[in-house]
C-alpha cells in the first residue's frame, strides 16, 4: 500500500464529488462556460476592497528590514493589537494582543484549537447541516464528531443538543451565519446553550468550550447582526478568517481568538501558539497579517449579495421551491423537491446547474446553492431550476 | 484539565528552551542588544532579492479578477509549471505541475507527505542531529522517530540506518545540507541509501519512501553542489521552501514534489491534494506562489553567508573548537568543550553569546551556532566564544 489506509478510504469516499466536479467541467468544455450555471462553491465573486491593492501596494514597496522574516508563532503584535482593537469593538470582554494567535485562514485557526484541547476519543458536538471539512479537522486530532439535528428553521434544538452532552464532551462546534443554511443563531439561543454548557462542564468538572467559527460574521442581511458569542460564555474560542469579508481566501490568513477569562489561560494560550507551530503552520503569512492590521473595519459590498440572496431566493420561492430564507453568509438551501437530494442535483446538472447536494452537509434532503456568482449565472440558470422542479 | 495532555507535556518539556530564550531577552534589555550576541534563530539576516520586492509591487498592483482567491488545492498551474521546469534543469527524471504541490512552506509540504503515506505507528528513520520538528510533525500523524546515529562527520552510517529498517519503517527522512551539522550528503551515499531502501522495500512487499528536505539546496560552499535524490531513487519525495534561499520565511511559502516513477502514482498524488486541504492549509498563500513562479533561478547572495561561515568557522578552531567544516546552509555544529552541551550554552550565555544545545537537536555534547547574523554580531561574539573555551 503505497498511502495510508484512511487517506486511501477518504479518496474512495469523495469520488462522486469527484465525479461530480468532473461532470461539470465536461460540460463547461462542451457547453461553454457561459452556458454552465456554477453554484457549486463558496469561492467568492467580488473582487477585495480597493483598500486592500493600495495597502498591498504599499507593503510590496516597504524596504524595512525584516518584514518577510520569522517572527513569533503567535503573529505580528501590530496586527494582534488591532485585532484586538477591533474585537473590543463589539465585545463585553476586553481583549490584549495575548489571546490573539495569526493563523493560515479560518482552517488552520480551527486545527490549532482542536490539537490544543483534544484528547484521542474526545467528542466535539457539532449542529448539522455543517461545514463537512470540520469531520477531517477533527479526525486530524483523533477526536470524534456527535453530529446533532437543528430545527427545522436551522436554529438550535438544544433539547436535542443536551443529550449529546457525555462526560466525553469537550465542545460544540457551530458555524454562524452557517455554511451551508444561512442561518445566523440569536443572543437567546447561544445564552441558552451557555447554560446547558456551564451545567455540564459543573457536573464533568472540566470546562466544555463553545468554538465559534465565524468567518461570515460580516455577511449578514436585513438589519440582523451576529450577536458576540464572547459575552455569553467564557469557555469560548472564535475562528475565522478575512477569506469571506475581504475575499482573500487564496491568501490563507485569520485567526483564533481565545475569551480573556478562560480557564488555564496562560497554557491555553502557550498550547495555541505551540499547535501553531507544530502544526507545521509556523505563522499566518507575513505580508498578509500587515495588510489585514489596516483594514479591520473594511468589507465587502455585502448589499451585492443581498440583492442576490433576494433575487434568488424570489424566483425560486415562486415557482415552487420550499427555502428557509437564509440571513447571513451566501449560500441558500432549498429543500429537494423529492427525497434523493443526489438524484436531484443530477436533474439539476441536466440543466447545466452545478449545486451540492445536501448529504455533503449531513443535510439529506435539500442541496447547497451558493450565489457568491455574478448575476448572469443567477439569470441564466433561472429557466433551468423552473424546469427541474417541474418534473416532479 | 484545559489543554490536552500531549500539549500540556510539549510545553513542559520545551520549558528549558523557554528559559533559554527569556534569559536572553533580558539580557538584552538588560545590557543593550547589540551587547548581546544571538545566535540561536535559524532567521536569514539578508533581505530578500531586489527581485521579490519588483515582483510583488508588480503582482500587488493586478487588477485581474480572482487574484486572491480559491484555487486547486495543489496550487496555480504556473507555479507548478515553473517549479516542475526549474526541476528539469537539474534533474534526471522529467517532472510535470502534476507532481508538483504548493504548500505553506516546507513545513506545511513535510507534513502532506507524512499525512498521506503514514498509518499509525508507522515508523520513520531519521539520521541525527536532527531538526527536532520533525517529531512533533510525525507525532501529527502517528508516526513513530527512529532515530539512528551518524558518523562522526556527520555523514550517513548506512551500517547503522540499516540495521533500524523493520518491517515497520514507511520511510527515511533525511535534511541535507542539514540544520543544524551543515552536512551535505554525497551522491555515493545516497545511491547506497537507495539499494538499501529498494531491497527491504522488496523484501517487505511496499515501498519505503525516501524524503529529503531540502529548503538550503541552494545554500552550499566550495563547489560543492547537492546532489539530485530523485536520480538515486524512484520512491521519493522532496520537501523544500522558499524560506532560505529567497529569504522569505514569514511568507510560508514552499512546495512538496513526488518523483514522476513513485509507486501508484495517482492515488499518491490524489492524496497529497487532499492532505493539503484536509490539514487546514487549504492552498498556499496565493501572492507567494505567484512571486516565486517567477523567481525560481533567483537566491541571497551565498557568498556573504560563505564569507561568515570561513570567518567563524577560522575564528573558532584557531581558539580551540573541534568543529566539522559545514558543506552547506547557514550553521556550525561544534563539539562543546565539555560533555554537558547545557551547561557550555550556559558558559556562553554568561558571555552574552546565544546558541542552542546539541540536545536539542539529539546531538549532545554539541552546540549550534545559527550564523546568519550580521558581521557585528560574529566579530562581537568572538572574544566571548575565546573566553569561554578558556575556562575549560
Amino acid at each position: 500500500m503505497s498511502v495510508s489506509k484512511k487517506i486511501r478510504e477518504a479518496i474512495e469516499q469523495s469520488s462522486w464529488i469527484r465525479k461530480m466536479f468532473e461532470e461539470g467541467a465536461r460540460r463547461k468544455a462542451r457547453y461553454g462556460p457561459d452556458k454552465v450555471f456554477d453554484f457549486s462553491l463558496g469561492n467568492p465573486n467580488l473582487e477585495p476592497p480597493v483598500r486592500v491593492r493600495e495597502v498591498l501596494q504599499e507593503l510590496a514597496g516597504d524596504t524595512t528590514p525584516g518584514r518577510h522574516a520569522y517572527m513569533a508563532n503567535a503573529g505580528l503584535l501590530e496586527t494582534r493589537q488591532a485585532v484586538a482593537d477591533y474585537l473590543n469593538t463589539f465585545n463585553r470582554p476586553r481583549f490584549s494582543p495575548d489571546e490573539i494567535i495569526m493563523t493560515v485562514g479560518a482552517g488552520g485557526a480551527l486545527n490549532v484549537v482542536l490539537k490544543t484541547i483534544l484528547n484521542p476519543g474526545d467528542e466535539v458536538v457539532i449542529p448539522r447541516p455543517y461545514f463537512v471539512e470540520y469531520d477531517y479537522y477533527l479526525d486530524n486530532h483523533q477526536g470524534i464528531p456527535r453530529l446533532v439535528d437543528t430545527h427545522p428553521d436551522f436554529s438550535l434544538n438544544l433539547g436535542a443538543l443536551e443529550r449529546t452532552i457525555t462526560e466525553k464532551t469537550r465542545a460544540v462546534l457551530i458555524n454562524s451565519p452557517n455554511n451551508p443554511t444561512g442561518k445566523v443563531y440569536r443572543e437567546a439561543e447561544l445564552r441558552e446553550l451557555a447554560r446547558l454548557l456551564t451545567h455540564y462542564g459543573d457536573k464533568f468538572g472540566q470546562p466544555i468550550y463553545l468554538i465559534s467559527d465565524e468567518p461570515y460574521r460580516k455577511i449578514v442581511y436585513d438589519g440582523i447582526e451576529t450577536p458576540s458569542v464572547f459575552d455569553v460564555y467564557p469557555e469560548t474560542f472564535v475562528v475565522t478568517s478575512f477569506s469571506k469579508d475581504l475575499s482573500l481566501p487564496g491568501e490563507r490568513i485569520g485567526y483564533a481568538a481565545a475569551h480573556p477569562e478562560i480557564s488555564d489561560k496562560a497554557i491555553t494560550l502557550a498550547g495555541m501558539v505551540l499547535c501553531n507551530r507544530v502544526l507545521g503552520y509556523v505563522n499566518a503569512p507575513a505580508i498578509m497579517q500587515r495588510t489585514v492590521a489596516r483594514l479591520l473595519d473594511e468589507s465587502v459590498d455585502i448589499s451585492i449579495y443581498k440583492r442576490k440572496r433576494d433575487r434568488l431566493y424570489g424566483a425560486l420561492t415562486s415557482v415552487g421551491y420550499e427555502i428557509t430564507k437564509p440571513e447571513g453568509a451566501f449560500y441558500l438551501f432549498p429543500r429537494a423537491p423529492i427525497p434523493d437530494d443526489i438524484a436531484f442535483v443530477a436533474a439539476l446538472q441536466e440543466e447545466n446547474i452545478l449545486t451540492v447536494p445536501g448529504s455533503g452537509f449531513g443535510g439529506p434532503g435539500h442541496f447547497r446553492i451558493a450565489y457568491c456568482v455574478s448575476d448572469e449565472v443567477i439569470e441564466g440558470a433561472l429557466p433551468g431550476f423552473e424546469r427541474a422542479i417541474r418534473k416532479y
